[in-house]
């Protein structure tokens, strides 16, 4: 076991937006984004001053937490392991959605959480909730923060005491078991220390969400989380085997063995449970010898129908079962190009060069190139033989479906915006520009439907609110009766009074969509508060009330996350 | 949608085994039968004169279903379908457990339930709970009857009028989603039917219990069965992708979408419920093409470890993936090979001295054909060069685990004796043996241990009892981190008076190995009430005490199948 570190050792965002202080998003090195951010959202980066948010500017109410209580946390916590001074309290106070990021940026402080405490261990988990169950106050699991759904915002109407646990010095790889390919972890680590540890033992997870750089394995199960490799690694209720969970009656185990749960299943009431049943301190999850061959494939469809096509066949085939498999429509493959880096090397020039030919060869085919062609990416692993049979597979069936095959060069594209699109949420809004994104589950039978009636509702939202708009969409995600669809939309918000109001008429539209064509209310993002007003349209309202009689018996008063998932 | 059976033409089993009445096991053409069951349950079948049950023997209670009920449950189903008479109600009040089976046989009718429903619709389902409910009756989901666990028996001291709920009349595929690969069923179709229909149109489900001819699809995903082919098609937690149950408070439906279920997963409730929570009337499956080419190939191992060994390379290795994997140990291998009809034919005749010839090579390389030597199943689906690929990979993994390819004639041996069991055990009981099976979910580091283990545990029972036994076991349904160990085992009980106590000390012992060694207490048989004695060892006090929470807000009234999977 690794020595411990102490609290304001544990990464954290900055308190207005996504990750550390000083990684920021940077066009300078990406000629065409300008132009992108002028056409597409109407915003004149060489002439519009950005805002970057201060916070001295605004006014922190005190914590409160009383003093009795303070010092019986930092009995079982230990001082250093207790913070409460005011930017850790505004760090823990939001999340990272849209709206929480905004009422951050904004110094929206009517209601703080009190102090974060740094648990060291599931005894020291089980003393906190003890005593916040005594004293009848709140306690928030925290993960790494990075919920785009509220699920760690605390309710701005709560009386009690709030006290947020982030579990970010629980960080350890416990054992693993080789032959099983299992692997013990302590719930707070962060994706990147996870695969770390495993990969210096020759072993991966293989889960790597959007969020990965500052979320954690507690949280993915606790929110129900997919990473984009989850066609081959599956979504984290494949991942996750066993867990432990501190519950207000004691430590609930869940065994990481086939075959697992006798009767309705504890294990999957625990995922997604978003803190409202206790505090997950450690899970067992798959893990897998690192594949000696990886490759990333691009791939070209004159647009998305036809893109559809070859991902529905690919997925349909016995005969090929990639890592990942994506498809960016028309508007995201015109996005992708934009935020292409200037080439620098000889080597990059002669690509660009290559590509203009292509296009232009593809356009006297009759390929709309500016926004109708859709990229695909497709990711192989394996040994070479396999991964050169696959590819072999996949080419033959990208054709018979319409497209062409790029080859491995532009995967550098998709490796070079992975995890760095939260920063540029940030930067647009320093320009008062809303991005943000929707995902849901469809079938591949009303996938094209869905994606179609997405982007009609926000263009025509955006006409009667008399505001610019852009949105693009991506499928990932792959199963045997459908996929993922991830819907990116911006715009410019008019002031910082209708903000909010006009972003939520937006993303209401899009998610409305979703539910009355029968597809989820999200695929990954959880439901936190900001998907609520779906909720019973998603699970039914027999379905919601079986959750609700379960938190119920669980936390009559109310202490556990309240709020979140439904109301009470 | 078809036209409705009458309840009298669902299928249902004779009243004191498994199956029709005139199917039963038969030996007359197993020449090697006779000396096993010698050999290792000492019962001479040339001497010893069967004992078939007669049902006049014995009296059956009359039913305590209150005259003015009966007749609003006709009102709602029909008079062709409520049925009331001795040889339905007892068909009725007894799974196919082992102890079921033994009670009914010796006409132990202390509390039989008092009628059986046989409704045609959702709506029909709703009125009869709705009845049941405000009645303060006690309603019981029957599926098939192929319970082993007790899930559809009546408490013995249940002083309410019983109601069983036979869906049989509700068997209809009503729609297929051919982009989706989804086909939406009622929940009352049984195996072979569901599969008949889907066939027909060229889809399958892959779905293949060893109660397949008769389980129903609802019974499978109320305990949440696993089939056979579950490595390809996975289990039924897997393969049912939405479902529609009648609750007390509702219709609940889960859809069927990729990322379905925000927060604890309803849809994971529901799976496993065995009738706790209402009545599972229709459920949404994956369906599959059915595969151009598929293969059964024998392989043969020197002994158990040897062939776990090859079974866990198979599974990590990422270049196969088997429709199923089978390991029999040494005592199944020598079991199997006892039950293998007298060749008929020339070609069989040719086979046998074939075989004789490849036992005395494998002898002469000093292995033990007795009971040492494993018999291994692989089978491969896809198109002819798919298969050709997967079995030349699997022959070399054989090998270097130290096995021999025996080719896919030995198959034969393997869909022989796909279904049959049952009748096996219904036929030893009428010479006073008793024959069950236990099963659980290892990991493959503890796989050994388990199966060692079990087989002291039980042999050591059987020398306390001072009884000769049998055991046998084999491994299936391989997954990432372990698999399912299935053991079966006989002996002849000395009186009807000390059977069930002979038995269950014999059946316990291997179930306390299992859940010692942190398997599971059974990896597909459900828990019912058979189970009950190890059910907080295996979820643990925390969780089973959330599972109740859920079952007391679901049904305060105890009126859903009360006493199974937890008392109350």
């Amino acid at each position: 076991m690794s020595d411990r570190l102490s609290a304001r050792e544990v990464r954290r965002h900055k308190w207005w937006g996504w990750g550390l202080d000083d990684v920021t998003f940077r066009y300078d090195n990406k000629p065409a984004f300008p132009a992108l951010a002028k056409n597409k959202v109407g915003v004149d980066l060489d002439s519009k001053q950005p805002v970057e948010p201060v916070l001295a500017d605004h006014e922190v109410p005190a914590s409160l937490l009383p003093e009795e209580a303070r010092a019986a946390l930092v009995e079982i916590v230990g001082e250093d392991n207790l913070l409460d001074d005011d930017e850790y309290r505004v760090v823990h106070s939001f999340g990272r959605s849209l709206p929480d990021l905004f009422r951050a940026r904004g110094g929206r402080f009517e209601r703080l959480v009190d102090a974060i405490v740094y648990p060291a261990s599931e005894d020291e988990v089980a003393r906190v909730l003890r005593l916040v169950l005594e004293k009848d106050f709140v306690l928030i699991p925290y993960g790494g923060g990075s919920s785009i759904s509220g699920s760690v915002t605390p309710d701005v109407a709560e009386r009690r005491p709030i006290l947020t646990m982030n579990l970010g010095r629980m960080r350890d790889v416990l054992e693993i078991d080789d032959t099983a390919g299992l692997a013990r972890v302590e719930a707070g680590v962060y994706g990147p220390d996870l695969e770390e540890q495993l990969n210096a033992l020759g072993w991966t997870v293989g889960h790597f969400p959007d969020s990965f750089t500052y979320s954690t394995l507690g949280g993915w199960a606790a929110t129900r989380s997919s990473g984009m490799q989850s066609d081959k690694y599956g979504d984290i209720e494949d991942i996750v085997r066993g867990l432990r969970m501190v519950h207000p009656r004691g430590v609930a185990v869940t065994k990481p063995i086939p075959g697992r749960d006798s009767g309705p299943s504890v294990h999957e009431m625990i995922l997604g449970s978003e803190g409202r049943l206790g505090v997950i301190t450690e899970v067992t999850v798959q893990v897998h010898r690192i594949a000696p061959v990886r490759q990333v494939i691009a791939y070209m469809y004159p647009d998305w129908e036809h893109g559809i096509r070859g991902m529905h066949a690919i997925a349909r085939s016995t005969d090929v079962s990639p890592t990942f498999t994506r498809l960016s429509d028309g508007p995201e493959t015109e996005f992708s190009l934009a935020m292409v880096k200037e080439p620098s090397s000889t080597k990059g020039k002669v690509a660009a060069k290559v590509q203009d030919g292509l296009f232009s060869y593809l356009r006297s085919k009759g390929w709309d190139t500016t926004n109708e062609m859709s990229i695909s990416y497709v990711c192989f692993e394996g040994s070479k033989a396999a991964v050169e049979q696959q590819k072999a597979i996949v080419k033959k069936i990208v054709k018979q479906a319409g497209g062409i095959t790029l080859g491995s060069g532009p995967g550098a594209i998709y490796d070079q915006k992975k995890f760095d699109t939260p920063y540029l949420r940030d930067f647009l809004m320093n320009y008062q520009v809303f991005g943000d994104v929707c995902d849901t589950g469809a079938t591949w039978s009303s996938i094209n439907e869905v994606h179609a009636k997405a982007f009609e509702a926000f263009y025509a939202v955006q006409e009667e609110q008399g505001l610019p708009g852009f949105m693009f969409c991506h499928m990932s995600h792959s199963y045997h009766a459908g996929a993922c669809l991830y819907f990116t939309f911006a715009f410019p918000y008019s002031t910082d009074e209708q903000a909010l109001e006009q972003y939520y008429r937006a993303k209401s539209a899009v998610q409305q969509v979703f539910v009355d064509l029968g597809s989820t209310v999200s695929h990954h993002h959880a439901v936190g508060t900001e998907h609520q007003p779906w909720i019973v349209e998603d699970i039914g309202e027999v379905g919601a009330g079986m959750v609700a009689g379960l938190f119920a018996d669980t936390d009559p008063g109310h202490n556990l996350n309240p709020g979140k998932i439904l109301t009470p």
